[in-house]
This record gives structure tokens, C-alpha cells and sequence, in this order.
């Protein structure tokens, strides 16, 4: 049986004084939306996200990331009820189960979701999600006769009694497909904000006669996010999983706190990180390899051996083969740096393929752009580019050439030869002492008169 | 009425280890006194500071922050009372209220002096700034009846009921000029260290019938400077509160632990600031900008859709404009970079204007230097510049024009011209692979013979 | 009397998940071993280190680190009594006292050892390190009667009343070589491990009516690591007692935090240094300096009233003379950089001497390596180094002489001359808006087929 997923990501988020819609807000490099698909990657039904606020650009960023993913609107602000009513036409013949999270609550655990359905497959007919809360003051209340959860009350409306409980809801609900989308549509209206709340649904399947239970979850894990200031907080907690999960695996971080890592990042055991790192989305790191002190990564893989940095910028594309060493500021996009080869200084290698055991001399840059077009660089093996050669591409250099340093390289040097562009050395004699002199005389003048 | 400033700047700071007088230590950028200073903006007397140890110093960076800040020095270190009694020639026939702060103490709010003045305004003649300490173990203990403060008693002249007193001296006092000067010259020097002591005048006023309150703070606000720790400390202590600033007005921190920020960073809202990011002071990020990772800005201005970094360095005078793209490896010291221009790898730009549109390849430098003047270079709109272009200032390169990579320009370029500057290449058959059989032969003989 | 040392490296360190030997993991850029070693520097016999997995490397690393040391190896690992037993070949005739250390246990003091060597010199016999645990639960107590230590009794066969006890057994031990040798050769393997625990010879040694004493230390002193986690814990152990060393010393640093030192970092007072710097080992930075953020140094010696960064990389064999300034993405190797000398943007300067007083333009980088062979670069006082200037070693520039900007240096300068080495600079009318709009119509016809 399929478990469908619908993902409420329609959030004003006016407490973010953003111009971008919340669940666009990142964590670890992902959008938070995409964190709560993620939870929810151990399901094989369909997934519905409800957009509202800023929904063309949910739309694109989720239809970009999954194909298959339903993008619905809610066109008006009427409650997590009213939202899943919007959900139900892509849903009306799913059948299954259907399962509610929120694009804003980035860190529900799939063993969690897994707990849920457990709970369906025992007999429960609605499931809601709670969670233990250290200080319940703001959050509704689960009020539970054993195993069964009687109803939600909200702070506001709850009694003296009820504000004792300290299980609280986390909104997250598991229901068949068809229940959840009956039961919110026939929520209603009648209280303060005029809105349909699906809290509500718990007491309506309670008096058809249904099974409804709780599942506990940790609080972190319902860990929602209101502010800029709750969003630094989240990406603090993702980090620190993060760090904590790479050192297990046997990872060496130096300075822990000090690196900082995306969704995605996969570091080999035995890898060395020194402290200030920097990984952006897509970075694969092997064994064995080291990424020195101030490096930022994207997109890019490091082999075993290869050493990284200080000071060294991978972006999207760059490929490193084993036992290269990319050196300081140097800058490599869209290239391939192969097997034992260097580029150690003050280097830009775009669009480029540089060949195994090849030595980049300090200052050299692939000139790429054309100011309309990028080209392509192709270096060889065992090359020896000299310091500050710029490689106009298109262009090759085959296999054990040289080019002298300085040298701007616009035609293709064959292997073993050595292209030369630029002027002889003349000393002028004197001259430096006289310009000087003439200069720092122009200089006392011009104080004199100042 | 007016209330006057007497800002206590002559301690030594002999813990500090430094040959830097205390209160010219830095924190968020600026010295501690101007902390001291900034606390008291709010007034609009005179502003009298007194120096001592370092005077010249201090008289200098306070001279060149305000320019009606009248410097007194005192030659002896006599305690506080003295101090003020070495104002007192500068307030003589000031008039109004004078307020006592402390050069190294930079946290008092601006409504804690706000919080003086109205009890002054209640009827209080002299008021006394306290705190509830959390271990008031070395402070003196301010004892009181009511509201009334009857006497400041150090810690070790206390009696044992005084010493449960918790509500401590700040050392901050407010009072009518007259009684301030009038009681501080009162003061006698009976005690171990044979010292003025500003506190005995909580006595003196009562014993001539003045009413004595006490005025309470936050301890934080009392926080003083002795060592480098403290100074660590208290950077801390104001960096949190900036940064929790930034977060509250719409600002995306990544992680905001490793942004530093300086005392007058002003950020938009939905700015996005990446890990480890300094701001030097005298900064402004438009909202919508980008500052990526390792960035460090200084006295420059950013607007919004720029992008910044990572690894910028923007020097003071640096103006982005709209939608540039400053990237990694690039310095730019004042210069104007026009709208939607870019200037993307390993560049030196300084003392320059770079059109809107206009493309500056990796490796470009101004070279606004010949060693004893610094000149200008303009490059108009839509200009392409060639990788590693030398612009020798002075020179102009007028609008859609364009470098060859690697040229040196010397003269400039007329609108939609190409300067070249640069030799043709010549590839020599075979040079490569006879010059390093050959050294490589040398290599070996040496390693023979070694 | 002379104390040897006998220092257990032969874990294997299995949950450090790493092919590199437990002892061979650095702390502030030295091998944990190396800090047992110095914990033990004050101790003037022989030293004896026992290694076992990974071996030859740890023996490698042990020789190079100190002349005298003795490796031997446990082949199998049968227990710490067993491992003392291997050592004991080494110390046969050595007399004098022995002191047993852990190479994995980095933090013991000094002090510590010289209590132990006091409690020795008041007649016990054997001497134990102890520590009160905050949470003793799996660690081995204590059994104490006054000063005398009963026995050592391992957690699980610890009776109520021993499990009570707080005092914990650190492994550390001191007594004569011939007692130590002895006692650990007695010790039996009648436990589940079928290990020779070298705790045994405190029941051993009251068995021979020898007098068995306790030394207790902190805690944190015997802080074992045992995984990456704890490598890191321990790291930032070592970097806070490191910055607070710093504080006190006089140092100012803006975010102590954000600083990492190595064990032999020593900086003068009054030097400053900002956010965000790495000192690998053998850095020097005199009274005075200023080391900006996003700084990296190894090896090098910074003067008084130098400006180093933002942005630089300061490698082994950088000595930065006075009042010099090292400026942005500038790396400097194996050179001399003189008095008031200025290396302020874009450069490499590897295997050079550089004159007082001498300007380096921006992109200045020495060619130091012509692919197999390293040369020297010398620049005199005074000179004038155009930007982008390709200083191609062997070379030598003189005093008070100047290159042109751009220039490829391959013969050497004499004294206040003038060396060029480029082309003239040609501007050809219109080509620019030509070639933009050819490109430009190229890429409209591309997008029309596209």
C-alpha cells in the first residue's frame, strides 16, 4: 500500500522579513522544504506540496528538484485544513495512506514516519505526531486516555488541567488517504481566525467511531522555523549532526565547530579537514585526502591523496584526481585535474583538462571566455606550463610540452615542443635612479607648494 | 538644561601587558572610550575627557573622533575625585548636569542614563548608578534606605550585614555640575592608598542635606575592561549582541558565530552573509546583497543583487553597484565597479572606475602605483578586459573597448578600439623534452656525485 | 638519581577508524606522543617508547623528533605489564627510577610528575596517579587507607562499597626501574582478556610490604583519546589553555575562538592578531606584529611592527623583517622579506630575498622552479618591482633598479636600472565593437537553430 505525502509549504513566514518565501530559506544548502521531502524519501506514493505565498518560486524549486513532485496552490490563507482540501483533487483516486508535514519543519527523523505507519499497521486510524516538549507553553495539547488520543486542545482554550499535559502536537498527521481528506473537509470555522485548523480532526474521527493514536518523536525533531534567528539555530543543529556523523565515520576534523558542511557532503574514512572549510551542495571527498585550512568546495569530487588548499576554491565540475594538489588561491570550475598534477599558486583553471603528473606554474589562467563564448583548455600529460601563461582557449598544449612563463598560449603547442610569446629582457642603465629621482623632486615640490 | 560629560580615560591598564593605553583597545572596531562616548551621544553638554597614562594618544584619537571634545590630563593619579576635580576647569561655568562615565567601560545603554536623569528630574540631586551583582564578592555595596542611597562602603571596609548587600557601585554618578565639582573637591584622601575617591561623595551630599538615589543597570552594562581577556570577553559580549541584531532586522546569518561585525556595520534585510565574514568598520550592505564566505570588507558600500566573494577584499572606498559580481582572490581599494560588472578572479583593482557592463578577466591589475604617486584608471561601460590585463595608470579605456590577454596598457583606449600589447608565439620543436632530458641528466650526475 | 621514561605507544586505536597508528594523530600540529614526550621533558634519563601496530611509523617519527630515543616493539599485544616487560631490555642497567606514560594521553602536567617524583622522595615505593572523576563509572578505583593505596580494582570486579569510590586510576606510574621491571613481570593473565594489566602491581608490590602511594591530578590531565571525537575534544582542550596563555601573555586577540595554534606557537606581547588564523608549528611573531584575518602561518618569523594579511600564507623559511607589510593573497616561501619591504597583493615569493625597503608590485611571482631544479631570486634595497613582474630564478635584481610592469626577468639587473620586457602597445581602431558584434550575432544564430 502506497503512502502518499502531502507537504504544506504555502507559509507566509512574515517573522522571516523576507522577500523570499520561507520554506525557500536554506539549511546545510538545501532549501528547507527539500529537507522535509527528504524525511519523507522512504515513501512511495505521490508527493503533493501546497504552495501559497511565493509559490511560483516553490514551484520551480520543487519541480526543479523532483520530477514527479504535484505543486498545488492555495490561493487563500484559510488553515492546515483548508490546505490539505486544496491537496485532495491530486489525491482523490490515490487510495493508500496520505501523510501531512511541513515544509518549515526540516527535521522530522524517517524513522519517526517509519513509527507512524507502524501504528497504522497496528490498527490506528489517524496517527498524530507529538512530542514531549521541555516548556509546552505555546503548543497544543494531546490529551490521551492510554494508547488513545481523545483530542488536541489549544493553549488559549485549554483547562488548568490540560495545560499540565506536556505532550504536544506537532501538526505532523498519517491517515488512509481517504479519511484525512474526508475528515479536512469537513473541519470547520467557528473560532478566533475564522480558519480550518486539522487539529480538529482528531475529535471528528473520534466520533465516527475511530482509532486514533499518538506517536512521540523527540522535540528536536519538530524544530520549526519562524525567524532568521530560529533558522541560524536550525542550521547550528544540522551542522552538529553533521560534524558529529563525520567524525564517526573517521573523518579527522581538526577544529570541528569551524567547518561547515551541506546536506550532501561525503567525506572518506581517514580524510583530514582542517579548520575553516567551507563544502557547498555536491561535494564528494575520498579517502585519504586532505582539504587544508580556508578552502570552500562545490560540486566537485577530491580522490585519496590529493591535497587541497589552504586558501583553495573547487567549484561545480571540478574533478581532482589522486595525489594532485591544488594549491593557494587558486580557483579551479569545470575541470579535470589529473593523477599527481599541480596548480599551487595563484591559478585560474576553467573549462580545462589538465593532464596527469602536469605542473601549473604560478599565475597561469585559462582564459576561457570570449566575452559571449566559453572555450576549452587541454593540457597533457607531464606538461610544463610556465609561471603566468595564459592558455587562450580554445587551445592544447600536448603531452610534455612547455610554455615559457609570461607567455600568452593562442595557438596549440604540439608535445615536446616549447611555445614561447614574449619580448627580450633590456636593462636601460640609470634609469630607475633617474625616474625616481625625478618623481620624488616632483614630489617635494609639490609639498612645498601644498 | 544641559547635562555635560566628564569621561574618565587616564587609567593605565597596567594588567593589560600593553604599551597601548587601556581605553584605546578596540572592541567592534572602534577604541573602548568611544564605546564610553557613544553610550552618552544622547547629551548634549560639553564633553570632557580626562587622560593620563598614553595622554597624547588618547587626546589624538578622541580629537580626531569628535571635534568639541575638550581633553584635560591629569599628571598624578590621585583616584577618581581628583579626576574630576581636573575637569573642573573645563566645566567651571557650564552649568546643568554633568555625568561621570568610565573609559573602559563601554556598555552603559543610552536608556540607563536616560533612567538618571529622570530621577534627577524627580528631585534627586546627586543619583548613583548601581547593579545587581550576581557575585559581588569584590564590588562595593551600595546601602540604602528606600530609595535612598545612604553611603557606598568597599568591599573591605564592610561590615559583615554589608557585605550580603548585592546591589553594587558602578562608579557612574549624576549631578548638577556645581555639586558634582563642589562635592568631588571635598573629598578626602584618608585611606590606605591615600586616594580621591569619587564614592565618599554619597556621604558628603547626604551630610549636607542632598538627596542620594541610586539608579539601577543591567551587570552586563558595568562590564569593565582590565585584561586581554576581558577584552576578548566583552568583543564577545558585543559581537553576540550584533549579530542577534542583524538576525532581528531580516539579515540571513549562516552562521552567525563566524561573522564579526564592527560597531557601525549597517546590513539590509534579506542580505545573505556566508560563513567566516569580517566587517572592519565603516560598512554598508544594501538589502539583497550577497557576502560569501571568507569576504572581508572595510569602509565600502554594497548594493543590492551584488555578489560578493568568497575570499573578497573590499578596501575602503570600494563602491559596488547594483548586480556586480566581485569573486574570489579580488581586492578593490577605491574604486566605483558600475552595475552588473564583474571583476571574478585574482584581481587588483585600485583607485579605479570600472564601468557598468564591463568585464574584468582573471588576473587584471590596476597598476595605480610608481612608487611615489598613486594615479587613476578609468574603464568605461561594456568594456572587455583581456585576462591579465596591466592597466597602468593614468589610463582610460573608453566605452566597449577591449585588452588583449596579457597586455600592458600604457595609453588609452579609445571607445570600441583593441589595445594589444604582446609578442606572437612561437612554438620551438622539440625544446621541451631536450631541456628536461637535460635537466634531468644534471639531476642525476648530482645525485650520482652526492 | 635519574628517572627514565617508558611510554606505551603500541594501541592500536581501533575506533579511530584510521590507518595511521592512534599515537601518530596530531594535537595543535604535534603527534599525541610528542605531547606525552614533552609532558615528561623535565625527566633527564633514558627515554623508551614501545610501539606495536603501525610501528615503523611511529618509530620514524620518534627518531626524527629526538636523538636518544629508544623504540622497541611488542609484537604481541598481551597488556601494559607485558608491554613494561618488552621496555625492560632497554633499562636493564639503567638504575635510577622509571615513569610510566601513555602515548595517547597527551595533557599530563609537569607538575604532576614532579608530585609523583616528591611522594618518591618521601619513601614510598611506588607511586600511582589518581584523579577525582566527575563521572567515575567505567574507570578503575582507587582503594585507599590514608595515604596508602590498597589496591586498584577494575570496574566489573568492584564490590558496592568500592564502586563508591571516586578516586580513579589514571595508569600512570612511578616507582625504581628495578621495582617497576620487577613487579611488571610478575603480574599474572588470570582474567577474561588473558592480559598482563600492570595495575596488578599495586596488590604486588604491598605483597612485598613495599610502601604503594597515590598522586592525584585533575581530571582533565588524563584525558585518553580513543576516537576522532575525542581527538577533537582534545584539540580544543589544548587551543583554549593555548589562547588563555595567550591572553595573559599580553597578545590581543579580537576572537580567541577563532585562532588555532600549534604547540610551539610563541607571540610577543602587544601583538595583535584578528579573526580567523591558522599557525601551523614553528611560528614566531615578535611584539608588535599584526597578523590580520584569514592568515596562515608555518614555520616563519614574523618581526616587530609588521603587517601580515589579510589573506597571506606565511610557509616554513619566511623570516619578515621589521615594519614590513605582507599584504593579501600573497604567499611567501623559504625568503627574506626586509625591512619596511612591501609584498602587498597577488604574489609569490618562494626562495628569494627581498631588500629592505623595496616595493613589489601587485602578480609579482619568482620562478623558483624550472621543473626539476629550485633557484634563488635576490632583490636588492630600495628596488622598485613593477606588477606582474615574472622574476625568473636564478636572478638578481639591484639596489635602487626597477622593472617594468609586465616584464619576464631573466637576466639579472644591475643597480638603478631599469629592466623592460614587453611589447609595445598598438590599439586597433573599431576591432573591439566589430568582434563583439560578430560574436554576438554568432551566438543569436546558434540560439535560433538551438
Amino acid at each position: 500500500m502506497s503512502t502518499h505525502l502531502i507537504l504544506l509549504a504555502a507559509g507566509e513566514g512574515s517573522r522571516m522579513l523576507s522577500d523570499r518565501p520561507k520554506v525557500l530559506h536554506e539549511i546545510g544548502g538545501a532549501p528547507l522544504f527539500a529537507h522535509a521531502l527528504a524525511s519523507a524519501s522512504g515513501l512511495e506514493g505521490f508527493r503533493v506540496i501546497v504552495v501559497g505565498h511565493g509559490g511560483d518560486a516553490v514551484r520551480k524549486a520543487a519541480e526543479a528538484m523532483e520530477e514527479d513532485i504535484v505543486v498545488v496552490e492555495q490561493t487563500e490563507r484559510l488553515g492546515t485544513a483548508h490546505a490539505v482540501t486544496v491537496a485532495a483533487g491530486a489525491l482523490a483516486d490515490a487510495g493508500g495512506d496520505t501523510l501531512l508535514l511541513y515544509g518549515d519543519t526540516p527535521f522530522i527523523r524517517p524513522g519517526t514516519i517509519e513509527a507512524m505507519q507502524a501504528a497504522r499497521g497496528r490498527g490506528a486510524d489517524v496517527v498524530f505526531l507529538g512530542f514531549e516538549a521541555a516548556d509546552p507553553a505555546r503548543y497544543g495539547r494531546m490529551v490521551m486516555q492510554g494508547d488513545i488520543l481523545l483530542k488536541i486542545v489549544e493553549f488559549k482554550d485549554a483547562s488548568e488541567a490540560e495545560r499540565a499535559i506536556t505532550l504536544c502536537n506537532s501538526g505532523v498527521v498519517l491517515a488512509s488517504t481517504d479519511t484525512l481528506l474526508r475528515l479536512a473537509g469537513s473541519v470547520g470555522n467557528d473560532n478566533a481566525a475564522g480558519e480550518y485548523y486539522l487539529t480538529d480532526i482528531a475529535e471528528l474521527a473520534r466520533a465516527e467511531g475511530l482509532r486514533v493514536e499518538a506517536v512521540t518523536c523527540d522535540e528536536d525533531e519538530t524544530l520549526g522555523i519562524n525567524t532568521r534567528a530560529d533558522l541560524a539555530a536550525a542550521e547550528a543543529v544540522f551542522q552538529a549532526a553533521k560534524r558529529a556523523e563525520m567524525l564517526e565515520m573517521g573523518v579527522t576534523l581538526v577544529a570541528p565547530d569551524t567547518v561547515h558542511f551541506a546536506h550532501d557532503t561525503h567525506i572518506g574514512r581517514d580524510a583530514l579537514v582542517e579548520p575553516f572549510v567551507v563544502f557547498g551542495p555536491g561535494v564528494t571527498v575520498e579517502t585519504g585526502a586532505t582539504i587544508r585550512a580556508f578552502s570552500h568546495l562545490e560540486g566537485c569530487h577530491v580522490s585519496g591523496g590529493a591535497i587541497v588548499g589552504p586558501y583553495a576554491r573547487l567549484r561545480p565540475g571540478a574533478e581532482i584526481a589522486n595525489n594532485a594538489h591544488i594549491g593557494n588561491f587558486v580557483e579551479i570550475k569545470n575541470s579535470e585535474v589529473g593523477e599527481g598534477a599541480k596548480v599551487n599558486h595563484l591559478s585560474y583553471i576553467g573549462d580545462a583538462g589538465i593532464g596527469a603528473r602536469t605542473n601549473i606554474g604560478a599565475g597561469t589562467i585559462t582564459c576561457n571566455y570570449d566575452g559571449v563564448f566559453k572555450h576549452r583548455t587541454e593540457v597533457g600529460e607531464g606538461v610544463f606550463i610556465g609561471s603566468n601563461t595564459m592558455l587562450v582557449a580554445p587551445v592544447t598544449v600536448g603531452d610534455h610540452a612547455m610554455t615559457a612563463t609570461g607567455s600568452v598560449v593562442t595557438m596549440n603547442v604540439p608535445a615536446g615542443d616549447l611555445a614561447v610569446a614574449r619580448s627580450r629582457q633590456v636593462n636601460k642603465a640609470g634609469f630607475a635612479r633617474r625616474f625616481f629621482d625625478k618623481l620624488r623632486a616632483a614630489k617635494a615640490a609639490q609639498q612645498q607648494k601644498g
